[in-house]
């Protein structure tokens, strides 16, 4: 029923393609398709930043319906700063538009020539000079790319100059929302694809109008009735206290500790409300967990962004030692704007600065930039420069990890990532079961596969983050679960308001009119992570990548609530293996496993691979 | 025929009025009856930033047609900067709505409680909370006003940081155009008006189709054959090479010299072909006189502007003897997102590099800033600084006069502005008929009233702008031309191709149906280039304000081709205020010259001002 559509770059041609009948049945869309398109097309000998690397831009049923959390796009390729999976998910109103101009997806592949964009209207599609664009910002782009077509309702995602560049942390952006993570920004660059501009009037069909109403009126009552929706306040920043204040693992100066002394101007009630101008969502979402802030006075007025996030608080802020709430601000603008991965930055900048701390680095290699701890300008003025790569931001511009490698002299003690990508905001020491997800996520050092679990682990009123015995369970039950809110898709922070799948469920099913159970969506979730699993160990990936920085496992925390707390990684993935049916020396899931999911070709392919080894 | 909308902010009333008969008659539109609404309603006892001063925005008759040109709007108020008449004009789409709207003007009067927008839609007419943009840059407000509004058709004039902050200098911004003179901005904040945004259907209405098809297509044909319209290549910028090389008046380090040593980085052919992306221009002009330019690399990368115009190359690059076009591109980016007006700007920070170089500012006032010549960076951070009035700054934000009376010491002779306007960049001492218009100019020193004398004094081929015999005449008869220029409106750039008023004539009696002839024409300009003249002479102005700075009157050009030369200020304004029919010893127009002109009513009341005195 669905339709996908092929750009090649190189051609300069558009086809559209059915997608082929059991697509939806085994992988119902979203993160699903993109996996098994990834896994499909994208073979290990692709390379990120080559022609033959493909972007796999999806939605899922739900995306252009009037349910809220359902405006979401997801970009698949392989990473050009992990080398591996890489899916990054944003809202905005780009999914919508992609629905409504009738497609599931795009599938991207191939290079132009010289700087193009690509504009999809439901009645001319085309590929188009955008040398116009190339240089600018992110607003500036999307503000004159609208004006070039003189369509000012079509969504825009672009890159900014960092993907350009193709700056390995590059992010793509629309409207003002980042689909952040693992350098889908360079790829586009690759490419020399400046922008995809989209727009359509068509509606998505919906085959039981009833049961949706009813659907769509109950998830809307329960999002308005659940109390722990913590997102509605102040968005994700309302975690900063659990994670500071219940569990101590707010990562701080690049994770030596677990509580930030200096917190105070970074807790979301003492600058949302000074600086909050809006709330702000995506459509149809009563939530509106964004929020417009502007900066009107000191060295950062003129500061407007939609955020920060929590995950961005840490990154310019715990992580860098940094408690200037208004630099973290202009620090998001900057990296939205230039189109940078505010995670990755900001990891990096402290590794940098733990460095400097050690003396392993100084200012003759820093450009005389003074990396003491919570030196705001200095993370400002690296941000302008890794989008450039201009001089020792170049080195910051390759991410932690590579970052890490060049400079060597045993730094690898402080390099927060895994398998490349910089660790999320969570110290995984005293939230366990965050490391399990953080280990094993199929794009590296991510917090949001398990994010379900930190909710679990540390928001309910019987949580225990440091208790171990439970959490491979947990984990697995929630990973799966989560998956299919990427499938469907549907934004994560409604979790605590969607009874468990039961509201997922009531919703997929009047919108596809397919024979869906809760049973079925979990084997459905399953076979994705497996799915995605697989892709990776297709490219060398086993356990012995599954782990977490040495940090975190050999450093107590020095204080708070997980105060002489390690990662006990050996107890927690040999019991999460084994609960998937992933073998546990090599972490690679089983034939049976991938049997009994219909993943036969799958289960075939690897065991040649390991035949091969 | 002609509607106004009034718009009361103490009251939240709207009042829609018709136009008073002789109106467009006597003043025919646009500058002209801008002038007479100022005149009747804005009294001398009216402090510029009271509730009681007003915002007179009109456009004229052929707004909102097809004409190429006419694109314009003309704010009008009593400046904050110079305390006297003040209208200032921009491009871009905004008139053009007002017109659509089914508005000839608006005129906004009181005082809000709290920051609000003006919405006019012609079925909604509303006055709205604007606290979800207050803060913003130009930029993000109108992104965000249209966020709110739902119409991203609509056109939104707004102020930045500076105008909220009544910053004498600062603008008003629509698109990327900059109503930029004299400080309406600051009006705009001292009534808590953050923006107005505009949208309607409405056709203007063409009294005689066809003779207006026929002067559209003459006026079009007549742009493309006429090989001196400068602006068609490099915009504005590209009098740079005739004011430096032609007429050695290009004004350099606050004006010392004529001749900028390092010009060749402000030349447009070194680096328009390198930056720009795109011409741009206002709706249905041919010319497309903007170049949007982006720099990709070095200290400004990220760096996306609409210009710089010459004025602008002049304010940040000669003036403050400064020759990297990327500072001044990034500082012309700078002031249009703050909202500030780069010819004021520029030039106060020129006359602060001058007591710089002097020893009269040392880096103890100057907070540490290194204010020698060419010193981009302080440009830079000055700017950002002056839009929030921050530290020294906030002295170079009151404008030139001011910062100079402040700071006393002498330094009124290195002051360059006429009745507290920063000049423009021509250099009268080398271009005598300039002088004229800077001298008198009602605004103050501004180079718009006399532009056409400097294209008949320096880009025709047998010009000679030294003689000074002529010049008198030529910017009488120039100034009323322009005038009508301003009144229809028509962009002035369109000069050379408009064959003296004989196509605007056309053009008008077509759209309006009015009987004119060029003789009735100049009569109006003339009318209202006295009746703005009254205006100030009502305020206390005299010949004793029509003074052109000490140093161009005395320090003769020590090199280029008009060495040796100052600015004969006695012999110029004696014959000019004879022509003028104005009285020699103060200036004011006599009784007998404005009964001619119909402004018995004017007359009366100079008379009993003078009797007073």
């Amino acid at each position: 029923m669905g339709k996908l559509l092929r750009i090649n770059l190189t051609k300069g041609t558009f086809k559209e393609e059915k997608l082929r009948e059991n697509f939806a049945e085994k992988f119902l869309g979203g993160r699903g398709i993109g996996a098994k398109i990834m896994y499909d097309e994208i073979g290990p000998d692709v390379q990120p930043l080559s022609s033959d690397n493909k972007l796999i831009i999806v939605t899922g049923p739900l995306t252009g319906t009037r349910i809220p959390g359902s405006a979401r796009h997801i970009i698949h390729t392989r990473s050009p700063l992990t080398g591996v999976y890489l899916n990054t998910i944003a809202g905005g109103h780009f999914g919508q538009q992609i629905k409504h101009a009738g497609y599931d997806g795009l599938i991207i592949e191939g290079k132009a020539d010289s700087p193009v964009y690509i504009q999809i209207f439901e009645d001319a599609k085309e590929i188009k000079d955008a040398k116009f664009v190339w240089g600018m910002p992110t607003d500036r782009t999307q503000e004159f790319i609208k004006e070039a077509i003189g369509e000012t309702k079509a969504s825009v995602a672009c890159i900014g100059p960092a993907g350009e560049n193709l700056v390995p942390m590059a992010c793509v952006i629309n409207e003002r929302r980042a689909a952040g993570r693992g350098g889908a920004g360079a790829v586009f660059g690759s490419k020399n694809l400046k922008a995809i501009a989209v727009y359509g009037g068509e509606d998505v069909p919906i085959t039981d109008e009833d049961a949706f109403d009813d659907a769509l009126k109950e998830t809307l009552n329960s999002i308005r009735t659940t109390p722990s929706l913590i997102a509605r306040g102040y968005g994700s920043a309302a975690v900063t206290h659990i994670i500071q204040d219940r569990i101590g693992g707010f990562p701080t100066r690049n994770w030596q500790t677990g509580v930030f002394d200096a917190i105070d101007g970074i807790y979301p009630e003492t600058w949302i409300p000074k600086y909050r101008v809006k709330k702000h969502g995506c459509p149809f979402c009563p939530i509106a967990c964004g929020h417009i802030v502007v900066i009107c006075e000191g060295p950062y007025a003129g500061a407007v962004t939609e955020g920060p996030e929590y995950e961005t608080l840490y990154s310019f802020g715990s992580v860098c030692g940094n408690s200037c709430i208004e630099s973290i601000i202009a620090a998001d603008e900057i990296c939205d704007k230039l189109g940078i991965d505010t995670i990755e930055a900001g990891v990096t900048i402290a590794f940098a600065m733990e460095c400097y701390q050690r003396g392993i680095l100084t200012k003759t290699e820093t450009d005389g930039i003074d990396l003491r701890w919570g030196n705001h300008e200095a993370i400002i003025a690296l941000l302008r420069k890794i989008a450039y790569k201009q001089g020792f931001a170049a080195l910051l511009s390759e991410g932690v990890r590579r970052m890490c490698e060049k400079l060597g002299k045993g730094t690898e003690r402080y390099a927060m990532h895994v398998k490349g990508l910089a660790m999320g905001g969570y110290d995984p020491r005293a939230v366990k079961g965050m490391g399990i997800g953080m280990a094993h996520a199929p794009r590296g050092g991510c917090h949001h596969n398990s994010t379900y679990t930190m909710y679990e682990e540390a928001m309910t009123p019987d949580a225990d983050p440091l208790e171990i015995e439970n959490k491979p369970l947990l984990v697995k039950d929630l990973t799966e679960k989560r998956m299919i809110l990427d499938l469907a898709p549907l934004c994560m922070f409604l979790w605590p308001a969607l009874r468990g799948l039961q509201l997922p469920l009531k919703l997929l099913t009047a919108v596809t009119g397919m024979h869906l159970s809760t049973n079925k969506l979990c084997e459905i979730g399953e076979r994705v992570h497996n799915l995605e699993r697989a892709y990776n160990v297709r490219l060398g990936i086993t356990r012995k990548d599954d782990v977490l920085p040495e940090r975190l496992l050999k450093e107590p925390l020095p204080e708070g609530p997980a105060k002489g707390h390690v990662w006990e990684m050996d107890i927690l993935l040999d019991r999460f293996y084994e609960l998937c049916g992933w073998d546990k020396a090599t972490g690679i899931p089983t034939r049976e496993k991938l049997e009994s999911l219909g993943l036969k070709d799958v289960a075939e392919e690897l065991e040649q691979l390991k035949l091969q080894r």
